[in-house]
């Protein structure tokens, strides 16, 4: 608590007038780091334009929301660090946010805006290129993290576009 | 350790005999499914092929590592839970294998396997979409281990296959 306090630069008294312990700060991360992937999940359902733009939109203000020094970064994911009363209602949030994420996934799918595949599944893997960069990234690395977040999305929609399985490609110039 | 035992049809001081406690239980698992990725990594290494099939043969070998029964799914990736002794030689490890898989997307975009990015920053990526399975993967799920090793390995080599990033796709869409 001294720690944060310093960082937030309040008194340690003072951080107790607004979070009883530590716990409840996590709980306001990540209650609020879900609250910024909500809102940037409303805008790419409401935008127009083909799914994957709409996907690489999501992705981008995603992985800034993890980097992002005030959110903090990692601090979403570390939902099983909470207790359990605080935990139900950010699961809830977390889940609502991954079926919406599905849902324009499996939009794209139908469309054929993204390649034919299992939406969950694929979503999963989405969400995971996404989120580990929580794990690497560091402030003081080679790129900023705007940049880094474009290389990501890149990557991470990319993944869902319509092609050939890389396996089948190679069987195919084989026979060839 | 008591837990651990019944798991694996010995008595806890029989355990005793192997291991010194649950860190080098958690160590050796760890290594274990290091060394499972190294092969993985060899393999890839010395295949004849485009890389991108080379790569996809090694995704499917990583998630399936991550997934298996026996080395314990998310257990390679709680290094954070070794003590720091332990935890060096695990870190080396993961490092190398890190490496050779950058080494081999670099030489992919070299040859023009793969679409033109920061070979560093894509292979997180791609590296997070696979390990980010351990996290949501259960045995009792829709899909049997090796077809979700596949849809995740098709998603993820196709988000380091060349192509144009979603949004200037768009771009050019509209000023079309």
């Amino acid at each position: 608590m001294r720690d944060i306090a310093v960082a937030a630069d309040l008194s340690p008294g003072n951080l107790y007038t607004y979070f009883r312990g530590k716990d409840e700060i996590l709980f306001f991360c990540q209650d609020r780091a879900l609250d910024r992937l909500l809102a940037a999940l409303a805008r790419a359902r409401t935008a127009r334009g083909p799914l994957a733009a709409r996907l690489h939109g999501l992705a981008v203000a995603h992985v800034l929301c993890l980097v992002d020094d005030v959110d903090g970064s990692a601090a979403h994911l570390e939902v099983d660090a909470l207790p359990a009363r605080l935990r139900a209602p950010i699961v809830a949030k977390r889940d609502r946010y991954e079926r919406g994420v599905r849902a324009l996934v499996a939009a794209g799918i139908r469309r054929g805006d993204l390649g034919p595949t299992d939406p969950t599944v694929a979503t999963r893997a989405f969400l995971g290129a996404l989120n580990w960069t929580a794990h690497w990234f560091r402030p003081d690395g080679p790129h900023p993290a705007d940049r880094v977040a474009r290389i990501v999305a890149d990557y991470a929609v990319r993944g869902l576009a319509p092609g050939e399985p890389a396996e089948r490609g190679e069987n195919e110039r084989r026979t060839a």
